[in-house]
């Protein structure tokens, strides 16, 4: 009752799947200013350890202007910004695909998103239909920093409302390598592996190679709250244990993205060199992930290309697996019949840039 | 026994109430400089998504110098200051009035704070009286920034003082809409819609209109705590789990702060762009909040006006009231008798700018 | 098996005692640039109110160039670098020593760390033993910030290495005064007592002189592990509940230097003008502390000294002792046997900087 227009008055009830029109492109409120202040939180939210997202003096020998912001941080603000109109009557978060990174972000930079609705497809059930948007993450000079695909399964308002547009759109399994952007002016020549904290580049990477990241990190409610709200991500089921204590699970639930960021920051340990996320192919919210679970991680090479313009940079295709409440040394994924573990909670595929050898 | 000064050393015991003297003023300790760091803690914690405290853009084209500090935030860190001085013998914060916000706070200032002591009146009891303050926020300019009383019921050490001054302060139930104070510069011409959330400006609220916001979000003891040791609000009752179990409640009570903060960023839904608070009209801590409860929050429109020298922007007179593990679709308030709906835990009267139809 | 270097692939297994070589000098990963965003978070955590780090006015005013972050930030950034290699198998942190304060640390600086390994002596069990390292943390144009000693035991790899190095260092029980770093151009003219929060002075304080600081503060998981992530400590036994379970303490065990933390801003009510830690002379993690635990504090005068360059700044030597769920008007410290109360979990030796009476 207390989420319908009528009642909630001039809040925002968001859009229900018969709303959405393909073409329609929805600007989305709340533009962003990042600062230090966010890196700081970011890094006592992850404990993430990537030279170039720590250090000014590290960032700025590879020819950054500062320290950018971590990928994945910029991925969550731009995501957040979405949520008030396209998944606030979600009911999953089904994919992504075809996320490209572009332009670094710096603290002082300005983000704001909008989206384009690229398919609808309405379920045979009539309550509910799959909403897929194309989001563009921009910055304050209007250069690209992100665009990804996402796609939701969303609430009919009303079930009998008709759903004439029904459109799957083409989506390519994998972001070609040769399209990854590579910031402007970079160059490894002073890439410090002491520093970095490996000595593993792009070139003893194998495909096929699975990497264990050892440890686990538990989550309490305050931090994927705290993580959740600084992105401003306001999806009702992360924060209201109230409500939630009626629900299907009796828990709130973790945002999916927190996880994300706790794999990647986990897969230092072991891709410590993976200095950037360049692109992110797919990625499925396999189980629900609640507070007092421990997330671990493990990585394979899925694919590894060397780039035309940049023969000082490889890029690896990642699969990082993030398991809960138990350890990686057996490489938990999927059994024969294709299921997954049921310790499985994310499964990513995304492109990282390393550093080649040198010299 | 730990509290008396004698066995406290050096340790400051704090002023009870026959410490205090009309006419007094006090100047409290620990200037504080504000940064990016306190803006994201402080969007980390509440999930405030107001555009102008959000994105230079946006604040630089109404015509603020950067991203001003959130009111509320202003707010907290000038009482915090207060109440190693004031509050650490009290046993109730009784209430706010005449709070005016003036100077826009950015990045950068150094707040500091002096209180006069403006009423004195010793309980019938003996044991406790109630001390009247006025405090006074500058920033390092000699700026206000905020200005307000507030009254609170203090021990006496001994319950033998004389205690000759008895005065109750005078104060305004509301304050004047035309001594409300609009920063200096600013103009609604670039106001956008679509970037602050809502399309609803000053000229579509009616007086008796009845929001509700809608979301739920529940506390956690870190972020309780995180928040008000960020304001270096030195309150007992708050931090000490140990000292609390053998109390009248066995737990750490939530600064009264913290819900006012929560309470308005969840009135983003449906009051997007009550973009400033500009006063404090009267306050009320209804019933103690702990870690655990989840807030909902309401707000009806008690009042509006024009200003003359404005007539881009409008004032809204708000009451917001802050409800735990309730949901605020019936508008829990008061029963016929005047007694408060036992969830209800803030009753908060203020005044927000908001920018009207224009062009 | 998770933790072997067969089983963790490129994933870092830590250096084993076996490992370390004396002379060895080891450069750190990740280094550091410290913001404004991580000074907020101290504030955060740890609630302190030193006003040279809480006022770029007051801090200003004796001759900083702007607020410095706090010392025992400082110390937790570089500590924190080490742990890969010094520590993750580290069983116990035995002890510190020589550890003296330099060049005072700003927002924008670039910390970075190596270590020496100063000693080394193989336990009679076979199965560890114990390293000693001098660690050096440097600020981006290699001035010193930190530098001190401290002793872990660590687990050998293999029972049947052999370890022929066998040196315990010799160090000094107590750092002198006369060799105490004081920021060049410092001037206590214009300290102001009302700001700082005690009128108490390096002149008013005694050797032998007992101070309870009277508060206490509970500390929650979320805390505790946003901090050390903050570090960028990645300690194992700080952040795996799951792992946890099945150890001695079936918790996670709370990073030592949070309780330091915790002690040092509890100790502002008592100790206010002591503005500056100067050095550390040897400090002892008594007893695990976690979650749940509230934390108190109180401090002895161990000795006292003028600085024959300054007339307006004194040093203090202070033992801090800090108490889980015990308060400390009582000065909980050892039995007459010499063995520590069973609610002390820290015992810190250090110098102060504190102004004396001037003019």
């Amino acid at each position: 009752m207390s989420d319908t227009p009528e009642t909630a008055g001039k809040a925002n009830p968001g859009n229900y799947f018969e709303d959405f029109r393909l073409g329609q492109e929805i600007i989305h409120a709340t533009p962003r200013t990042v600062s230090e202040g966010d890196m700081a939180l970011y890094t006592a939210l992850y404990g993430s350890r990537f030279a170039i997202h720590s250090s000014d003096v590290f960032a700025g020998d590879l020819g950054f202007d500062g320290v950018p912001l971590d990928d994945l941080l910029v991925f969550h603000i731009v995501f957040g910004k979405t949520v008030p109109d396209i998944s606030l009557n979600a009911i999953a978060n089904l994919g992504y695909a075809m996320g490209r990174f572009e332009a670094p972000v710096q603290a002082g930079d300005t983000l704001s998103a909008t989206s384009d609705v690229i398919g609808l497809k309405e379920n045979s059930n009539g309550k509910t239909g799959v909403v897929y948007v194309r989001t563009h993450g921009v910055n304050q000079v209007g250069e690209t920093v992100l665009d990804y695909v996402r796609w939701v399964m969303v609430r009919k308002r009303d079930p009998q409302a008709e759903c004439v547009e029904n459109l799957v759109p083409e989506l390519a399994e994998v972001v070609a390598p040769e399209s990854l952007f590579v910031p402007e002016g970079l160059s490894m020549e002073d890439y410090d592996l002491s520093l970095s904290g490996s000595p593993h580049l792009w070139d003893s990477y194998s495909v096929g190679e699975k990497i264990d990241h050892v440890d686990g990190m538990t989550i309490e409610e305050a931090e994927h709250m705290m993580a959740t709200r600084l992105y401003q991500n306001t999806a009702k089921v992360h924060f209201n244990q109230h409500a939630a204590a009626a629900g299907r699970y009796p828990k709130r639930i973790v945002y999916g993205g927190h996880i994300i960021s706790l794999a990647r920051s986990l897969s230092f340990n072991g891709l410590a060199n993976a200095f950037r996320v360049a692109a992110l192919n797919a990625g499925s919210h396999v189980a629900p992930t609640f507070a007092g679970d421990t997330i671990y991680a493990w990585s394979e090479v899925l694919d590894k290309a060397a780039l035309s313009a940049h023969e000082d940079i490889g890029v690896l295709r990642l699969r990082t697996v993030a398991v809960k409440d138990k350890a990686c040394d057996g490489f938990p994924y999927k059994d024969e019949g294709g299921a997954y573990d049921p310790a499985v909670v994310l499964d990513l595929d995304y492109w990282v840039l390393m550093p080649r050898l040198y010299g």
